[in-house]
């Protein structure tokens, strides 16, 4: 093989990658939102078949070879395709060094867990998942021994969806966020409570489309490129930094979860289409890491959405459209509103203050059960000890507690530290930015462009050409550190609550 | 290779190809309804690196050696793979014969082609394209030679879209179409004219899109299985028998488009989704061929759709939703007005009786450009003579003439008669269907089961195992006959204008 032919080689790899993963977004897209009910038997042969297809395509020794050859001339590659090589190469290993025959059986298990956990939930009855539970913290302690020996099992997996984090870092992080956390949500539960019984009238579905249209123009998302369509749980997904979709959920008596849903969806689309042109059509596309996606798309969830100048910004075009609801209701009475803090059954109802806080257990007990610490039989007391213990509340059953995520039947362990960290990285971002944006004074007149322009020029346009800790790295110009984020929190609800 | 393996080489194929054709079905789909406007360049990407790959998978010698091995061994195969060989063997024939670097130049010509008929028939101007059809012209010759020698290469390429279909049996066809609509047409236009201009009025598209739905449960439509979405031009497509898609457009101030083209494109779907079960995921799924699936979408448009019973059935519901617009209008007047007979311009929006002719016009150009006896130069003024002659309207210009279809840019050749062969297999299973069917009893009662029930037991669970010819003798227990179209027709519109 010569450097030139395997160049090459490289880029027709990719490029195929790209266009499998192309169908594959759209026909999930499309099953999601538009697709007749009934016809998912049909979609699953299609899909497994080719799913199959692009395995084939990447697991084969031929790309192994290329990819180690690559990695010995890495001297002679472009700064692009090495980190091509590098990130290909990683996902390459992880894939292949699991055995066949325990891939098929773990995919098999897979589908009997999904289908045990929904029946679980339904019924609130952890037992009915609990064996189907226990077989997958087996199989992801023997895949983290898999993907690397050397580290704890728990470090092996966490690296998987945040490359470079671990149990260590971690422990520091919630430790720091639990001790701000805890006391400051206590405060805000001691002082008068908030009124949002405005947000809980009857808002039409239509013009709630309306007010969405608007937001997303607001945000400066070019429909152009990227539709807003509508599924029972909002996601964004992309094909390359040219072409986004986001989907929402309008409740006809909720108007606030379609709004802050928008936002934060079009906070991750915004990092998709901000990726620079040189990484189209390559790995490279799209964003790092849930981590930093996350970052994004809670930055404009929640540091631009559910600020003070933002929220009064949009308050008298919301109003406007819906002025007998909002009928002497007042600007800072919205902001309050969309802001109030309250410990909470449901992780993804939960409010910012409280957020980090159901993130956190989770991740106590996923580090002690992959490390043998905690029986699967013992997650429910667990759960609800913790609950009691951080949030102040009873879990009245496993449906609202232990069983409400879809995380663990799918063998997700490891994920879940990712999104609260995202606020993290995000509130350090911003304090950042405020040397040299006029944050505040921007957000107050709704113009969104100067705060974007400052994320594309630091994150988005960087697409996953760097590691996720090299992201925050590069945009704050300092290593992560969780204080910015807990001072945060600790100023905007101090103020809110007038503590 | 022993014959079990090769059957499960067999299987495997199609699933294979199954899973390829509704990764591209559905992208083309998304693309059609609610893809963002400006994501075309990405979609083309992964679109052509699909089509490459689906095309590999398909014509490479390993599958040649197979389906010669299974059609030297078809005694020892089921009559289904038999007939699955038989197709697949032709399908690769076709595709292999022709040169790869043919193929490849074509496919650029393709690509050039359209662009040029676009910006033709926008300023209406054929100078621009008429050196792209020349050429496309040339290559189709050069296909006929390729796909049968023996052929005249008109017959040759007809083959390819109506299996069996010539020269000599169209000929015969469209001379007796000629000699039946040219005078009928003449006697509808010196009777007094239909009133229709209540179909005219302003017609909200919400209320509209009620109604369609409406329409489609009446037809027996199972939602579950077929949703409709909404694009330019309506289309049907589909993945296998529990799986359809149709499009509709609604047009503010003319509700009987969108009326009838969901009924049009609801009656392909009923097609496609009253296939045996047997043939899911093979090849032999969906409908046989483009003649036999305008048979049953016509049929539902116009054999049901506009026949005077169910008018008089659905007319109380149409006007039930818009009263205003249907003051003094009854259900004869509506009968007559979905029915109103006119020369026109243009092909989609021909009526019943007139349609044929734009074909017949389209079918003599063709034969007559593919033997050489006609220019590519001389097309505009021999379609436009032939408007005169048959239709007796002059073409104001080629906008409205022969650049109105992309069928000619697409290379297209041999396809539009299938469009009005489909309305004479319709008249002639309508006619055996009598013989058992109370059709006229069903359609004044909206009751179209017993319809669909007869139309699924001859043509529909067959889906493609029988040839389009079989499909007509197997339906109607006789040769195709146009004389049951001809018929059908004088006395439809002799009754209508009371001639």
């Amino acid at each position: 093989m010569d450097i030139n032919t395997a160049k090459q080689a490289l880029r027709e790899l990719q490029l195929k990658m790209y266009a499998y993963n192309y169908a594959s977004a759209i026909v999930y897209l499309d099953a999601a939102t538009v697709a007749p009910k009934n016809t998912s038997e049909g979609r699953g042969v299609a899909m497994s078949v080719l799913s199959g297809e692009t395995h084939k395509l990447f697991c084969n020794d031929e790309v192994g070879e290329l990819l180690t050859f690559l990695t010995e001339h890495k001297d002679e590659l472009s700064d692009i395709e090495r980190r091509e090589t590098e990130v290909l190469k990683r996902s390459y290993d992880r894939q292949t060094k699991i055995p066949l025959d325990v891939v098929m059986e773990y995919s098999k298990l897979g589908v009997e867990a999904d289908d045990a956990w929904h029946r679980a939930k339904e019924t609130s009855d952890f037992e009915l998942f609990r064996p189907y539970l226990e077989k997958i913290v087996e199989y992801q302690k023997m895949f983290a021994g898999y993907y690397d020996p050397t580290k704890k099992p728990y470090d092996a997996l966490l690296d998987t969806y945040e490359r470079g984090m671990n149990t260590e870092i971690l422990d520091r992080y919630f430790d720091k966020v639990r001790s701000a956390i805890v006391p400051l949500l206590a405060a805000t539960q001691a002082a008068p409570e908030i009124d949002d019984s405005f947000l809980y009238k009857y808002y039409p579905v239509e013009k709630q489309k309306e007010f969405n249209d608007r937001l997303m123009e607001v945000m400066g998302i070019d429909r152009g490129y990227c539709t807003i369509g509508e599924t029972e749980h909002p996601f964004t997904t992309g094909t390359d930094n040219r072409h986004a979709r986001i989907t929402t959920h309008y409740y006809p008596e909720a108007p606030s979860f379609a709004m802050y849903s928008t936002i934060h969806e079009g906070g991750h689309a915004l990092y998709e289409l901000g990726g620079d042109d040189k990484y189209r059509y390559t790995c490279l596309a799209g964003g790092v890491s849930m981590g930093v996606h996350e970052s994004q798309s809670r930055f404009y969830e929640n540091i631009v959405g559910r600020s003070e100048g933002f929220t009064k910004f949009i308050f008298p075009k919301f109003k406007e459209m819906f002025p007998e609801q909002l009928e002497g209701v007042t600007a800072d009475m919205f902001y309050h509103a969309v802001n109030k803090a309250q410990p909470s059954l449901i992780r993804t109802e939960a409010d910012e203050l409280t957020y980090s806080l159901h993130i956190m257990i989770r991740y106590e007990l996923e580090k002690r059960i992959i490390a043998g610490e905690l029986a699967v039989k013992d997650i429910p007391g667990e759960w609800n000890r913790m609950y009691k213990e951080y949030l102040g509340i009873d879990v009245p059953s496993d449906k609202e507690g232990c069983l409400q995520d879809s995380h663990w039947s799918g063998g997700s362990f490891g994920y879940f530290p990712s999104y609260s960290l995202g606020s993290a990285y995000g509130a350090q971002m911003l304090a950042k930015m405020r040397e040299t944006v006029d944050v505040d004074g921007a957000l107050a007149k709704g113009d969104i462009a100067p705060i974007t322009a400052w994320l594309r020029e630091r994150i988005h346009r960087h697409a996953s050409f760097l590691e996720p800790a090299d992201v925050v790295r590069n945009a704050c110009e300092a290593e992560f550190d969780p204080t910015f984020y807990t001072d945060y929190l600790t100023k905007k609800f101090t103020k809110l609550y007038n503590l």
